[in-house]
């Protein structure tokens, strides 16, 4: 189902390779750390969810005493709202996830636009631009990295009015800040009317700050949690790592899927299965 | 959950209303014509399906004794195909109906562009256009319009390889045909990052050739038939009216829903729920 591999791209070290925690996401922190390092991934992103039952400061000497590196905690954002009190709450609690990823050594938060149902798409965007420029000081400070990531447009009704790269773009503009970027997921932007020339503008800028990998599956069960394991779907996953190691992207690659099916698993198994497609799809 | 009426809009008569046969599927033609007449409606786009039970003859014999236009007989198109035979089969299947469309006095043929999983999406749109280009020699002779329909990128893997507005005049561009133009319908369009420039762009170069309504649910039990009646979504219907008439749009405008309870229910009953969302939010 996948695209003829790209034979001329270098095999990719499983160093490279970061896992999301919401990947598995029954494993609390210290079974992934331990878990990821034996299929010899070289990172972890730190999902807020996964802190929350053991708090920051158990989080952070966790992660202190691996040495797994965290490109990014996920995830902050969410910022338009109908009325100032609620994008306010918004600001507070993805300050309160930089200062997070600060304490983790994070090099970046990642932003999910937010979008409120039935609000014009182009106001969301303003009220994001709005949020960023709230938090931007702090990130600052912390010399924390801002990657707005755009999402598919089937969640532009309620989870982000930013679907495409170039529309993330628009607001980093607008922001023009170095600590400001773009996190590309697979899952979202493979369809991107732009992709190609998008990923290259953000090589260029030096805005191309994450690459994230799974699969696009032709039946899904849900349009949120039946996201595939790379090779599962029909993303040409290869092509487009040309395309951000073209624009010069060195980061980790990190794996993030949501997959109740994955999830129900023995997650030991999953994380096996989850090295061979590494090995052969990504 | 929709945006601000638009007050300066006339009212719109429900004489300019045309309604999908696949909007009440379990209708048979015949049930089909009289029950969107006593609602008011002026039109019926009539999707094959519908014809198939009784055939081309008894469906053309029912469709003149009403006094209904017929914008668009639904649909052809599915063009792109891993081999040569398949292509033809699709080109042969799209010309047949357009000998239907011809009969029923329709005044276009709606084309879905198809979609093969795996296969690049630009590769896609270049087999829709050599599709097209079989058939349009005999749409010329038939007088029928073709109007290509761009999908939702929710279905960019298996349905529709032409995913916005721009992507379909691209393609309409290399044919240079007035008989070619655009299906805009509102739920695979209301996230188009350039909505309003491509409907404007059509509408200058004659090519808007129709206009569908239904809506976007924020929770969707599936993607393909929980689509929501006008008004119970988050899709600013008017204000895409205001743009499709600002654009010089003087068509019917197709009311197409597939929604898996509305079908389960009475169809007379949810025939006057039509006519009343309608009003009060085409």
């Amino acid at each position: 189902m996948t695209g003829t591999p790209v034979d001329t791209l270098p095999p990719l070290d499983s160093g490279r390779m970061a896992i999301h925690t919401m990947t598995t996401r029954s494993l609390g922190l210290e079974r992934c750390l331990e878990a990821y390092g034996k299929i010899g991934a070289g990172g972890i992103s730190i999902w807020r969810q996964t802190i929350e039952p053991i708090g920051i400061r158990a989080a952070v000497q966790l992660v202190e005493s691996s040495r797994m590196r965290v490109p990014a905690l996920v995830r902050g954002g969410f910022f338009p709202a109908h009325n100032a009190s609620d994008r306010d709450r918004a600001i507070q609690d993805t300050l309160a996830s930089l200062d997070d990823a600060a304490a983790l050594n994070a090099e970046m938060l990642v932003l999910v636009a937010g979008a409120v149902p039935g609000m014009p798409l182009t106001e969301g965007r303003q009220q994001v631009l709005r949020g960023m420029e709230a938090i931007l000081p702090r990130a600052q400070e912390l010399s924390i990295k801002l990657a707005l990531e755009p999402l598919h447009p089937i969640y532009a009704a309620d989870r982000s009015c930013v679907n495409t790269i170039a529309q993330a773009r628009a607001i980093l503009d607008d922001l023009d800040h170095p600590l400001t970027g773009v996190a590309v997921d697979v899952y979202h932007t493979w369809w991107d009317p732009e992709l190609a020339p998008q990923i290259a503008a953000l090589g260029r800028e030096q805005r191309l700050f994450a690459f994230h990998v799974c699969d696009w599956k032709v039946e899904r069960a849900d349009d949120l949690n039946d996201r595939g394991l790379m090779g599962e779907g029909v993303i040409d996953i290869r092509g487009i790592r040309r395309m951000v190691e073209d624009a010069g992207f060195d980061g980790m690659i990190e794996v993030e899927v949501f997959n109740e099916d994955h999830w129900a698993g023995d997650q030991e198994l999953y994380l096996e299965q989850i090295r061979d497609a590494w090995l052969e799809h990504v």
